[in-house]
C-alpha cells in the first residue's frame, strides 16, 4: 500500500517565520501531567508524536514567571535556566524525528492557581478578576505590565536556548492575554483599557518584543480564541478578527480556538467533529499568515478537505494525536484502517483535571513511553508466546489483552466471548443516545484482530468452570467484565435496597433498559448514585421515546464527573432541553410499590430529612459488581488449577469496575507484562524525583 | 521566668517499646504536602518541630506499596529504597535535636486514588468500597493479603534502615484497616470476614509481622478511631477497645482519633478543644500501653491536667504544632504568652485538600523553612532596618508585618490603625457566632507588639495621602484591607447589580450587620456569590436574632470552600438545625423594592431560567474590593513619591482581598524581603525537582 494522492496535501512542508514544519500535521499545546516537573516523560511523550509524522509538536502551557503557579495542575513552568535545561530534551527528542518543536509560553493572570508559591494573582482589573474563593486578584500596575513583559521576553529567550523552534505568546482560554482583552475582565481606564487598540496593547506589545528578541531564532506563535457557540464573555469574533490584523506582522503562526475550554475541547457526545469551524475559519479574512486549528479530526480525506479549502494551514491535534501519535506514518503508509480513531469521551482531559498525567481511552501508551518504556506501535516479542492463552470476554479490556497479545507474537491466543457480538458492554452503550463514538474502541481492535493470524474470536460461547480448566491454555485470563447491580446496593448503602428487585417490571437495571424493556408506565425516575454518563444517556433515551423523566441523583450537581471532562455544562443544559427534571442530593433508600399501582420511592435529602417521590417505575444507575463467578469457581480449588498448570488473572472490569480507559490499561498492562515475573502485580515503573 | 512547675509532667519522659521520647509532647502524623517527593523540604519542616522541643515527630502517611498512589495529594510513598534514601533526611534532622521520629506506614485500600499509578485499587470487599465515580476496588484474594502484608514488613525494614525510631501500622480514618474492621466495607466469608477477630486478622498479622521484623529496633505504633460523635460506618467504640485488647502486647503506642476525618480535626467554628476526649479517653480501659490522642490543646495548663488523669501519656498535636513548633520550648522556659495558638480555622487543612504544601493562618513560616529560609523564632537583623518604617493599617497583614520588621530589628517601625481598635477585619469577624477562636491572629500579635521596642501602634488615627507622604518614613506598606462591595459585583458580573445600594435600608453589606444594622423586616435574604464563611456567619447571626432567613447561593452546595476544610458536613447541619432555608445554583441579577413595601430578588436558576422571591432585606455577600484609594492617590503622582524618597508596598486585602492566611503571609514575606532587590516581587525560593 502507498498514501492515497488525495492525502499528499497534508506533507506538504509549511513556511511558518524563519522555521519550516516538515509537514500539516501539527500537534498544538495541551497538558500532559509532565510540564518540566517530569522532563523524561515529557521528552518521551512528544518524541513519540515526531516519530508518528507529526510535524510540529508543542509542549503545553510554560508560565513565564512564578506569577502563574499551577499546582496542583502541572504546567512546563519556565522560571528560570533549570526549567530550560529540563525542556531542552523535549526539543531534543522532538529534532531527532525531524519535527519542530513548539513551546506554548503563558501567563495566568487572575487564572493562576499560587496556592503553591502563595503569590498575588495579577489581573487587569480586580473587580473583574474571576474569584476563587474570594481570592481576587491584584489590580496591575505599570510596573507590572513592564516586568510581565520583560519576563516574557526572558523566557522567550530561555525557549530559544533550549532549542525550541517556536514561541508563543499564548492569549485564549480566559489567560492574561484574555483578560485584557474582555471588557469584562479589563476596566481599566489607563492606556491599557477601553478601545480595542488599547485592551490589545498588551498583547502587541509583547508580540513585539518576544519577536524582536528571538523572532531570527524562531517562529512566533500565538493562541487566540474566537467567539464560539457558548461565547466568550465580552468578545465578539469581529473583535478578534481585528486583533488578528494588528497582530499578523507580529506572528508567524496563528493557532485559533473557540470560546471556553469545554466548547473548544468538546467531547463527542455534545459536538461534532469540526465544529469550531464556523468560527475558526473565518480568521482568513484576517491573515494571511500561516494559520493551525483543531477539529478533531480523524479522517485524512476531512483533514485534505479543510486544507484545501484554504481556511487552514495545519491540521491541529491534541486529542487524535494522543489516541494515535503514528497517524501521519499511518497516512502516508495507506494504512487507513489501522489509524486509533479518538473517542472524543474526553477521558485524556478527565486525567488532568483530577490532576494525574495523560492517559487515553483508545491508547494504553499514552503517558506510559518514558516510565513504563512502552512504544504504542513497537511492542516486543513475549518470551513465552508460544504459550496457549484463552481470554474470557470481548469487551475492552479483554479485546485490548487480546491485540496487545497477538502483537507480541503470540500464536495461539483464543478470544472468547459468550455474546454473538465482541464489545462486551460497549456492544450496546455505542447504541445509547450520543455515545455512538465510543464504538471505535471495538471497531480499531476488530480491525486488529482481524489481521493477527495468532488471535482466533469465538463468539456466542459460554465456557463453565471446567471448559477453562480442560481448554488447554496454561494463561488464562477472565475478562468477563461487570454488571449493573439490581438490588439497590449503592455507595456507602452496600446492603440491598428494599424492594429493588429487577424480577419486578417497575425495577430496571441499564443492561435491561438497552435490552428494550420499557417501565409499565411513563413516569420514570432514574436514580443516578454513579454519577457519570449512564444516568444521563438512559433518562436521554427514555425521554425521547415519550417517557415523563427524573433524574434523582445523590450528587448535588448531575453528573459530577462530566465536569472532569468538560462535559458538565453541556451536558445539564442537554438534559434540561429534554425536558428531563432533576432532584439534586437525594439518596432513595427503598422502592415500595403494588403491580399496577403506582411506585413510591423513598429516601432522604440533602438534610438527610425524609424524602419521597412516585412514579410508574425507577431505573437503578447505581453500582456495578464484577462478573466474578467463573474466578470464584476456578479458585475454590486451586489445586486443581495448579494440577492443570494454569496461571489465572483477572483484568478490566471484571476485576473492578472503572472508567474505560482504565479497562482498557489495565488488559493492555497484563499483556506488556505477561512474561515478567508476576504478572498480576505491576512492574514497578521508573519515577523522577529530587534525589537526596 | 522558667517552667511553670505544674507543667513539669509535660517534660518527662516516655518509654515507648525499645525507644524513649523525651517528653510527652509528639507531633502526630500529619500531611504536609513533602511526601518524599521533597525530601528536603520535609526534613526541614520536621526538623524545626523537634527544634521546637516536641519529643516525637511523624511522618505523614507512607504508603508501603504502588497499591496506594495518592497523587495529587502527596503521601511519603516508601514504595523503594530510593524513597527510604529521601525519607532518612527527615529521621536525621529530627534526630539532631534529640526528638524520636515516626513513620506512619499505610495502605489506602479501597481508599486509595491510583490515578497516577492506575493500578487497581484492593479492598476487603469490593461491594463495600466506596465508589469514587463508579470506579470500585478489587476484592482482595489470599495472595493479594499475603503480598500486603509482606510488602508491610519491607516498607518497616525500610523505615528502620532510614533512622525511623517509631513505625505505625496506620489503621484509623477509613483505610484498608478500617476497611477490614467494619462490617459494612468487610463482606468477607472466609477468615478475614465476620466476627471481630476475623475482621481484626489483618491488622493483627501485620502487627505481629511487623513486630517480627523490626520490634526490637522501633517502637511499633498503631493509630486507631473510636466512633465518635458522628460515628464510623459500622464501628463502635466498645468494638475498638476489644481489637485494642487484642493488640495491646504486639503495639508500644497506640494513637487514638475519631469517628471521620472531618470530625478529628474538627475546626473551631464546630467543635470545641478536647472534643474527641468523650471516646478516645476511654481506651485506658483496653491497654496499659502509651496512649496519645489529639485535642487541639493550647494550653499548657488543659495539657498537664489531661497526662495527669491518666487517659493519656502524650499530647498529640497537629495543628498546634504547625502553629507554633516552639510550644514545647516556649512552655519550658514560662513565655506561654509568646505561644501563638491555633485559630482551628482548618485553612491548614485546606491547603492539603487543594494538594498544596503546608501553610498556617497563624504562622507564616510553616512549609517555608527548607525553600524559603525561614525560621520561626530566628529572624536575621534587616540590611535597611535603621529606616523609619509607616505600616497604614493594623489588619493582619499590618500586624504580621509590623511584628516581623520588628523582630528583624527595625527600631521606628509605625504601625497607624485608623479604627480605635487594631485587628482590622477580623475586629468584628471574631465577634459573628463560631469565629471566636479566629482572634487569636490578633491577640498573639498584641502581644508581640507589645514587647517590640522598635514598634509603635497608633490606633484611631485615619492618614491622608498627603500626610503620608510627609510622614518621614521611606519605606511604606500599605494594608488598608478590603471592604465587602454593596453594589452587587460579583464573580463572572463585575458590574453593579440593579438595586443593590446599600445606603437604602433593605440593602445590607456585611459591615453594615457587623455593626448592628438590621433589615426592615424579619424576611432576611443572604445572598452568598463567596461561598466561605462569611455568609453562614451572618445567616446564623440574624437567625438567632429571630429573622427569617434564606441564604441563596450561587454554589450547588453551601460553602463549597468550607468543604476543603473539613467544614462542609458540620456547617450544612449546623446552618439546617439554625432553621435556615437554602436555595442553591442561584445567581441574583436584581433587586426591586420601594421603601415600606417587599423586596424582589430576581436572578436566574442552575438553568439560566428566570427566578425571583420575595423578602424584607437582603444581605450582599459577593465580593470584596481591596482599599485602594490611598494607593491610588499616591501612585497617580509618582514624581512626588520618588522625590520624597518614598518605596511603596501593598499586602494583605489592601493589594487583593485573599484568604487569612495568604494576608497573613504577604505582610511578612514583605518583611522578610524587605532588604532585598525587589521587595514587591517574591524573591524565588528553592525547588526540589528532578535534574536533567
Amino acid at each position: 500500500m502507498g498514501m492515497d494522492p488525495r492525502h499528499a496535501i497534508l506533507f506538504e512542508p509549511v513556511r511558518i517565520g524563519p522555521k519550516t514544519l516538515p509537514n500539516r500535521f501539527y500537534q498544538v499545546p495541551h497538558a500532559s501531567g509532565f510540564g518540566s516537573a517530569r522532563p523524561r516523560a515529557q521528552a518521551a511523550f512528544r518524541g513519540i508524536k515526531a516519530e508518528g509524522g507529526w510535524g510540529g509538536v508543542c509542549v503545553e502551557y510554560a508560565a513565564v514567571s512564578a506569577d502563574s503557579d499551577e499546582i496542583p495542575a502541572i504546567s512546563a513552568d519556565l522560571w528560570d535556566d533549570a526549567d530550560g535545561r529540563a525542556l531542552a530534551l523535549t526539543a531534543a527528542a522532538v529534532h531527532a524525528h525531524g519535527a519542530l518543536a513548539g513551546l506554548e509560553l503563558f501567563h495566568g493572570g487572575a487564572a493562576s492557581a499560587n496556592g503553591s508559591s502563595r503569590g498575588v494573582r495579577l489581573a487587569p482589573s480586580q473587580r473583574g478578576s474571576q474569584a476563587q474563593w474570594g481570592g481576587l486578584a491584584a489590580e496591575m500596575t505599570a510596573d507590572d505590565i513592564t516586568r510581565v513583559r520583560r519576563d516574557w521576553v526572558t523566557a522567550a529567550r530561555r525557549a530559544a536556548d533550549a532549542g525550541f523552534d517556536i514561541v508563543y505568546v499564548y492569549g485564549a482560554h480566559g489567560y492574561l492575554m484574555t483578560q485584557f482583552i474582555s471588557p469584562v475582565t479589563n476596566r481599566r481606564t489607563d492606556g491599557y483599557g477601553g478601545s480595542l487598540a488599547n485592551r490589545g496593547r498588551f498583547w502587541l506589545e509583547t508580540l513585539a518584543a518576544v519577536r524582536d528578541a528571538v523572532g531570527d531564532r524562531c517562529a512566533i506563535a500565538t493562541r487566540m480564541s474566537a467567539h464560539g457557540r457558548r461565547g466568550l464573555p465580552g468578545i465578539e469574533t469581529d473583535e478578534m478578527l481585528r486583533l488578528v490584523a494588528m497582530a499578523s506582522d507580529l506572528v508567524d503562526l496563528f493557532d485559533l480556538t473557540v470560546g471556553s475550554w469545554p466548547e473548544d475541547s468538546g467531547s463527542s457526545r455534545f459536538y461534532p467533529e469540526g465544529h469550531q469551524s464556523d468560527w475558526t475559519h473565518r480568521f482568513r479574512e484576517a491573515t494571511s499568515k500561516p494559520i493551525v486549528a483543531v477539529g478533531r479530526y480523524t479522517s485524512p480525506d476531512v483533514m485534505a478537505r479543510v486544507v484545501a479549502s484554504g481556511a487552514v494551514d495545519l491540521i491541529g491535534s491534541a486529542r487524535q494525536a494522543i489516541a494515535d501519535p503514528f497517524l501521519p506514518a499511518k497516512v502516508r503508509a495507506g494504512r487507513l484502517d489501522e489509524i486509533r480513531e479518538c473517542t472524543g469521551s474526553n477521558l485524556c482531559i478527565l486525567r488532568e483535571e483530577t490532576f494525574n498525567q495523560i492517559g487515553c481511552a483508545q491508547n494504553a501508551t499514552a503517558g506510559e513511553e518514558y516510565r513504563r518504556g512502552w512504544h504504542p506501535e513497537l511492542l516486543p516479542a513475549a518470551t513465552n508466546s508460544g504459550q496457549p492463552v484463552l481470554i474470557v470476554g470481548a469487551g475492552p479490556a479483554g479485546l485490548e489483552c487480546a491485540v496487545t497479545l497477538g502483537r507480541r507474537g503470540f500464536g495461539q491466543v483464543h478470544l472468547v466471548e459468550a455474546e454473538p457480538e465482541i464489545g462486551g458492554r460497549l456492544a450496546w452503550i455505542r447504541r445509547l443516545p450520543t455515545l455512538g463514538d465510543w464504538g471505535r474502541i471495538v471497531d480499531y481492535r476488530a480491525v486488529q484482530l482481524a489481521r493477527l493470524p495468532g488471535v482466533e474470536v469465538l463468539t456466542g460461547r459460554r465456557l463453565t468452570a471446567a471448559e477453562i480448566v480442560d481448554y488447554g491454555a496454561p494463561i488464562v485470563v477472565l475478562a468477563t467484565g461487570s454488571t449493573w447491580r439490581g438490588d439497590g446496593a449503592q455507595p456507602g448503602h452496600p446492603d440491598p435496597m428494599p424492594g429493588a428487585d429487577p424480577a419486578v417490571p417497575w425495577v430496571l437495571t441499564p443492561e435491561q433498559v438497552a435490552a428494550g424493556v420499557r417501565p409499565p408506565g411513563p413516569r420514570v425516575v432514574v436514580y443516578d448514585a454513579d454519577g457519570y454518563f449512564m444516568g444521563s444517556a438512559l433518562a436521554d433515551l427514555l425521554a425521547r421515546e415519550g417517557s415523563r423523566v427524573t433524574i434523582v441523583t445523590t450528587f448535588p450537581v448531575l453528573s459530577p464527573v462530566s465536569d472532569e471532562t468538560l462535559e458538565g455544562e453541556a451536558l445539564r443544559e442537554h438534559v434540561h432541553r429534554a425536558g428531563i427534571d432533576v432532584v439534586h442530593a437525594t439518596t432513595v433508600t427503598a422502592i415500595q410499590a403494588v403491580p399496577g399501582g403506582p411506585v413510591t420511592l423513598t429516601g432522604t435529602d440533602r438534610y438527610a430529612e425524609a424524602w419521597s417521590a412516585v412514579c410508574d417505575g425507577v431505573v437503578l444507575v447505581t453500582m456495578q459488581s464484577s462478573n466474578d463467578a467463573l474466578h470464584a469457581e476456578l479458585t475454590a480449588d486451586r489445586g486443581a488449577l495448579a494440577a492443570a498448570g494454569i496461571s489465572l488473572y483477572r483484568i478490566g472490569d471484571a476485576l473492578a469496575p472503572r472508567l474505560i480507559s482504565e479497562a482498557i490499561f489495565d488488559g493492555h498492562r497484563l499483556a506488556r507484562e505477561i512474561d515478567g515475573p508476576d504478572p498480576a502485580v505491576p512492574a514497578p515503573y521508573r519515577r523522577e524525583r529530587a534525589g537526596r
